[in-house]
């Protein structure tokens, strides 16, 4: 824990006098940076990102403004690899730093959705299956309510043809996959990932816990027999009740994941 | 060893002298208390639950209260968590603390049942499929005998329609599940888990672990090909046999899951 | 390692001056002993064991002696709980210990196969399904050829009808189960698990491990497509070849399971 | 740290000063012997290998020489265990060690294959299926795209017969697999395992941990329904984003696999 406040310090240092003259916004609460710095382990940890993925979490000072790590694995991000973007994704003080290619993917969904607090982007294993069979992902069990009726893939050839490199290298790409999301929480990407959206960082991992487990039940229940999934009605009021207890696993993936530190 | 001792000794003091002035009926078994403790670390170290589930035992100085944890990640309980309930599920002394929305499983089920002295709710993964797709479970080797012949599953539409939130989050839920769970030992939830009951800590926990195991296995044999199942007389058999070994593995299981502490 | 030879010291002076008067034959080889010691918790480090399950050595001494553990988790068995039996599974100093139900297993097939000498029996998981839907067990790569082109299963109800609970538990069904082996490597028991025997004790190691993982790819590999099998001139040429390297794995995986010593 | 520092330098000593009087060509590169170590651990950790299975690389100093662990399991593998082989697979100062016997499958390749400066043979256990069932291997997400359009099998029994313990265990079989590879970056070897191939450490890394990966997610997905893989085009330009993306995870895992240091 000491080693979390000196990096805290740290952080606040750097981000009031950068190297490169331009300082940020605001220095965001010190509470939500040790959270998306342990959002990243939690995610590594809970087996939804490996080396590749990102969080992200919208500026408490600035909602134009939303925070990221730099280009780095997710496990190894600490307070000092967190960067500043506006929501055309440009690093408000890059400081020759490596950035995440994909970036567009968050600065787009926060212009579309206010409600939305936090990103998460990943290729966690049990999705990926689900987005390039066109199989429809649906919540199984009260837990992953949240996913509702409709979990929508996004198919970026419908967009740029099919001869890209999958990534949503670039604003116009984002926005595409912004619209494919509309008001949903989740939305798989073909041939790449899947993206998850909440309204804080413990809910947006709970979520993208979840909808690994959910894929992986899915495509076992399936393998069984005729499944019988949440009626729209069911996943709404389920959704509403597991709401309420998002802090419950977050203090244990927590202590978890922050334990080798 | 210390630390645990320590905290009984701090966990009957609390139970004496309460905040709110109501002192419980009387103070449990110390070795109850720490079996419960091991029994929920245990739970989770055997991927039975994650944050979510809870096991309960029959309070061995009253027949009508039983013990469980306060609402927290089973991972995470501690002796000093450890609360008393009374049959309809109310908490004899609160003190503010959150607990379990679905309480109500554990209360009816021993009102139903006194030869049941021990029960764990959960979403262990390999069982939600089988409530889902409505696969019949059923012992394919001896450890898992004590299934029998039928394991029930609990419809909760069938109690209280199809909008629900698909909790027990109340007596007369609790006490549907109770009769759908009869005289078995085990009955699946749909849309979200099981509930596993049986007369001692260490029985209980065997028949969550190899509930789950049964349902890995028996999903993985059915795509190979017809299964032969235990006949009910082998059924019958073997869960008198393999019930006098319950304490080998709950040894191994406590090592395991204390040495963190 | 200081208190692995303190262990083996304790071992050697209880084999000696017993409490019961009734000394062992001799006192075993203490790398036999060693080695049996290791391979219990190799068992359960490679996930071919859990709480159950057990290893035995034919005694270097005398070949109508056995040594295995007493009644206990494989993961903690220690030089002081190694015993001596007869091959008639009876226990020459006893001393009030519990002992496997199942050591006819052991005994019988000493008795039947001069050339064994050293047997495991486990509930491994992958191995389960092979039995109970009887798909024929068969070597997909070089590392399991030791399958070679027949593993055999053993039904209980053929000799005990439908009415057992499933355990080997005296000595005709331990010869039952031994005739049902016959020369082969592996045996499957219906609904129950498996039995593998060997030359020594990491040769009967590494065939448990690989029987484990080549049940888990031909489950795997079934569901593809059909499937190419090693001819039996392949099988019998690559587990001859593979026969010299099972020192290598032997090395890693005691390191690996005895390192919480 | 320091440990392999020293490490080193006794590797680098013994490199100049041979029991058997004949040196080296030239003490490779420290930081490629470091990596080459480091990539035994990590294949191990990531579960590409097991007790079996060896990664090379070309030496830095000499194109028609390869260095090579002694025969001994990767994730044991220390600088002094690092020997150098000529493109024939001979051992240039054996000095009485144990070596690989399919080291061939190296040599062979660095023959055929200029660009390819790092090699890596498993028995990765998803991919195994696919070399016996004969189901195509195809990149179904952009981080597997540089399997491109066809994953070949090398199939034994077309240049040895059906009587072959299925190694690779002398310089015509392998040519013979070199040549089904051409100029693909992963061949799958029937009964047997799989190669992979690339232009350094980190990279040869990347892919045979991706190509497990692929093979998991492709077998999941094929039971979904009809599966969408990457378009050629896709497959080519996804390649080229994601190898500048490397080293990312390298550092992630090797922190991780070197970590017991």
């Amino acid at each position: 824990m000491r080693l979390i406040q000196h990096a805290l310090v740290l952080f606040v240092a750097a981000w009031l006098s950068p190297a490169s003259g331009t300082a940020q916004t605001a220095v965001p609460d010190a509470g939500l940076v040790e959270d998306l710095v342990a959002a990243n382990r939690i995610l590594f940890d809970q087996g939804v990102v490996d080396g590749f993925g990102h969080i992200s979490v919208r500026h408490d000072k600035d909602p134009n403004r939303y925070l990221m790590a730099r280009n780095i694995a997710p496990a190894l991000v600490k307070a000092e690899d967190i960067m500043e973007f506006d929501l055309d994704s440009n690093a408000v003080d890059l400081r020759g730093r490596r950035i995440y290619l994909e970036r567009f993917i968050h600065g787009e969904i926060y212009k579309l959705r206010p409600d939305v607090k936090a990103v998460i982007h990943s290729h966690s294993p049990s999705v990926i299956p689900f987005g390039v069979a066109r199989a429809r992902l649906q919540p199984i069990y009260h837990m992953s309510a949240f996913l509702g009726t409709d979990v929508p893939v996004f198919e970026i050839r419908d967009v740029a043809g099919a001869g890209t490199d999958l990534l949503v290298r670039n604003a116009a790409l984002g926005r595409a996959l912004a619209q494919v999301l509309g008001s949903h929480t989740v939305a798989l990407m073909r041939g790449h990932g899947s993206v998850t959206v909440g309204n804080s960082i413990p809910q947006v991992v709970f979520r993208a816990v979840y909808t690994e487990m959910n894929a992986r039940l899915q495509a076992e229940a399936m393998r069984l027999g005729t499944v019988t999934f949440l009626t729209p009605e069911e996943a709404e009021k389920a959704a509403e009740t597991i709401d309420g207890q998002v802090m419950r696993p977050w203090e244990l993936w927590k202590r978890k994941a922050m334990k080798a530190e």
